[in-house]
């Protein structure tokens, strides 16, 4: 049985691999202008979650550790995935808490996304998290993170000159920034996003 | 033979799907505690390229099409892929001749980054585009694309309120306001990335 995905039909379909975080769909398609084709869709089970946890002094936390696809060590904000059909937000909360030790008695989603829309489906869910309380970290044990906390200022120039390459946290940064120059964060934590000093 | 990939070990691995854009590799690792684990990366072949041309005008071109993966229309930037040793330069004039039928005289490269750095090795790059002259466009059969002219403002406007959902757009529209604010592009489209009647 065929079935149509917008101006494509799907002839036959099969999972040519799947692990606990990815499934591989190979697709026979009929494309838009009628020609045949095959399509091979990265599917994911997780929602990729980020948060950009904003302290009273205007302090941000930064995660650093290897990234294997890339063979590299990358400096990010607090992220990680959750199960696709969970609220993105419980699995953000979660994350933060895993991963650097905090809780926030705010949120607020500020931003989502697709991630790489040419060949999978990966969704991304982004959330401004203040009014902080701080723990103890409890990272799963196959990762190994070092946390860094510097000012909102200090991380937007590493995002301005280059010096961050994970795509999510260069989007929090600029869009947290933006969002404060226009007037539409909360005021606790809306100075710190404008940072001013920055320039 | 085992090789190391930072404090990860990869014991032994295979190319379990390929086609002619992602290969996915199975790997058999020791993780950095030292425990037994998989990883599935999705290599890529080519480097996803983004342009953001901007006119004398200050209006820029948006691309609309069916995303297969997602099953969803998404307005973007001019984007598309070159292959992995190619100059990402070369990659995004032809992409941009080819969507939308512009040359541009001015290039210049301002953003670069790792897409989804957790499952796939995705590299992205790019560029503003100005100084510009129009031709006929010529997309490949496969796709199904319609061009719109809009202010760069009025994109700026879409990306604040969620409007866009391509990351790579999002990207490039956020971080070219932000130098244009910084005083860090040139002269003759810098006004129009300010988009100061935009607020």
């Amino acid at each position: 049985m065929s079935r149509k995905v917008g101006p494509w039909t799907v002839k036959s379909e099969r999972t040519v691999f799947e692990n606990p975080w990815i499934a591989i769909e190979d697709q026979a398609v009929t494309r838009p202008d009628g020609s045949d084709g095959e399509y091979g869709v990265v599917r994911f089970k997780n929602i990729a979650v980020g948060v950009l946890p904003v302290s009273e002094s205007g302090d941000v936390w930064l995660v650093g550790q290897h990234r294997f696809p890339h063979d590299a060590y990358s400096w990010e904000l607090p992220e990680g995935g959750g199960p696709v059909g969970v609220d993105a937000l419980e699995s953000a909360k979660r994350e933060l808490a895993e991963e650097t030790g905090l809780t926030a008695r705010q949120w607020r989603p500020f931003l989502s996304c697709d991630l790489s829309n040419s060949v999978t489906d990966e969704r991304a869910a982004c959330f401004l998290a203040w009014d902080l309380e701080e723990g103890e970290a409890a990272p799963e044990p196959s990762e190994s993170l070092t946390i860094k906390r510097v000012k909102f200022a200090t991380l937007l120039d590493m995002v301005m000159n280059g010096d961050i390459s994970d795509s999510l946290t260069i989007l929090m940064t600029l869009k947290a920034h933006l969002l404060a120059l226009r007037g539409r964060v909360p005021t606790p934590i809306s100075d710190h996003l404008k940072a001013e000093g920055a320039r």
